[in-house]
């Protein structure tokens, strides 16, 4: 609403109309498909969904461009092709999805074959480990750093696909693993570089440059029959939080107490000087399931989690009203939702 | 097998290896998954075709980067976006598909928003117009210019997919309407900007600026039956000529006389002083049909396409062997094939 009025300016930049997520709105207003004929969810969530006879045909993409998304200085091209299929391959999991084919762009600098290999090898190996295939995509010169796309296709059965629009109150909200050591991670990276940050977390560093998309959680979760809402964290649970919510039209209560915090977080939020509950609620590039449930089926979903050896719990609740906020241990609560703008 | 061999050395720069098209099949012959399971045709084609039910899923991908694929100086933001969804749609023309839905990923400077809203209207404008809608992608901040990439899906039945691999020495090979006005276009506009370049040739301008996907054309030529093979003109034809021909393991012989050279052409070679015939059969960016078929069907499927509204004639012939020539009226042959190459 406030986006299609301001744009009555359209000589306004992007970082006076709000930054990424208002201007997604604003071109999914205009622009998007709603979900009519064979489209069943367009713009708005992990992936769209199209009717594919029986199933339903998931697609994903996600753009990175080199110095706005990743820096090759604290990466090797091996993990960045790695994680530039994890990322996508985990918008599968978040719908409940199988990953199936994906389609690989790639613009490069006039650089050495081997690194090129390298981005390949990672991204091949990330596929294969969960199913998937490079089926085809675009390989181009580029003037202006490496720029990767990937579009990810995925298949899931329309009775079990998991959007992240159902969430009720009343709802438990849960989460997969723990949070926040992707953030950690990062932040090691970029204060220490490659070296001396896994010398610091080895485990946060990789949790940031080869995150693991979770298709057997997902799927597991499913399969309950038993999910209301589902979504991957990538930008963080404050902010993956508030969009679940937004789509839901409801609010949500987190317990910090509750957030699954690893003990490898522990020991780099005190080398980082940080407070492991700002990075596990702040976060970003975690990775994990976030879902809500009826708060009776959330021991059954747990318990289907646990059978792919990771783990889930509660971390709070779903609650009417729009306020997503956190619960300290002070019995002080605080709202959340800022997000990650690049602009 | 060249690129195999020199492989063994992986410091080696992509220029070194031979550019854009050895690297491609480098990494699709490590990589690239050949076709199985569901995936009927992968890496090599226009598009990616994957079993979906009784018909087929077809897939294409293009990463389009400011400074190396396009500038904004002798262009418009919605011809921009015009084009960039254009040139996927032919690929999907290509095939003999009908294209479905498209995933757009955009990388975005912090530029004026109505420069955003250009470039989608024109994405959309085009999509809508040869039946297609945006489906979802991804919006993302660029530190690199304007970043687009688009995949497009579309639909084909598998009794008249078109591929480029059908060709048979003794077929006629066939184009629709003109070939070179695009090139004569870019070399206006990087000869004389946009406002001169416009007055030179406005037809050829657009030509480069605003291709037409040729999609009833396709349609019209497949359900013919009679296609043995089928591409669309994107790097020109001699470059692309000669990958269908590699593709079919055979060669081809082009009649100069014969190629289709508008009057818009002539005009414009002559402000350039070039030679309309190397315009032509250089070219690049034409979105035109190439395709083969028996010399006997050849009036059948030019009588289909013309019920398009289109034009499509014979300029040669398949032949055995690996040459790809043009025949001058000198009675000269030359050896024809060149390619753009970025890097």
């Amino acid at each position: 609403m406030a986006a299609r009025q301001l744009v009555a300016d359209s000589s306004m930049r992007i970082s006076d109309l709000g930054g990424e997520t208002a201007l997604i709105k604003l071109i999914s207003d205009k622009y998007g498909a709603a979900g009519a004929g064979e489209l069943a969810l367009g713009i708005g969530d992990d992936a769209a969904l199209i009717r594919a006879g029986d199933s339903l045909l998931v697609v994903t993409a996600d753009l990175l461009i080199e110095g706005t998304h990743f820096r090759m200085d604290i990466n090797a091209p091996y993990l960045l092709g790695y994680k530039s299929a994890a990322v996508n391959i985990s918008d599968i999991a978040a719908m409940g999805g199988t990953p199936t084919y994906s389609f690989i762009s790639i613009g490069l600098p006039d650089i050495e074959v081997g690194i090129v290999e390298a981005i390949y090898e990672g991204m091949h190996d990330v596929s294969a480990k969960y199913g998937s295939v490079i089926a085809g995509g675009d390989t181009v010169a580029s003037g202006a750093g490496i720029v990767i796309n990937v579009t990810q296709l995925g298949t899931v059965e329309p009775g079990l696909v998991a959007r992240r629009d159902g969430a009720k109150p009343g709802d438990a909200i849960m989460v997969t693993n723990t949070i926040g050591d992707s953030r950690a991670g990062l932040e090691l990276l970029l204060r220490f570089g490659l070296g001396e940050a896994k010398r610091a977390s080895e485990a946060c560093v990789l949790r940031h440059l080869k995150p693991e998309p979770r298709v057997s959680e997902g799927r597991a979760a499913v399969v309950t029959g038993r999910i209301r809402s589902m979504m991957d964290l990538s930008d963080g649970l404050a902010a993956d939080l508030r969009k679940l919510c937004e789509a839901s039209r409801v609010g949500a209560r987190v317990i910090a107490d509750a957030l699954p915090i690893s003990e490898d977080l522990y020991i780099a939020a005190s080398r980082l000087d940080a407070d492991p509950v700002k990075l596990a609620a702040g976060g970003g590039e975690d990775y994990e399931l976030l879902l809500t449930c009826d708060p009776k089926d959330a021991p059954a979903i747990a318990k289907a989690i646990s059978s792919t050896g990771s783990t889930a719990r509660v971390i709070g609740e779903i609650v009417e009203g729009d306020s997503v906020t956190l619960a300290l241990a002070s019995d002080e609560e605080e709202p959340i939702g800022g997000s990650w703008e690049h602009f």
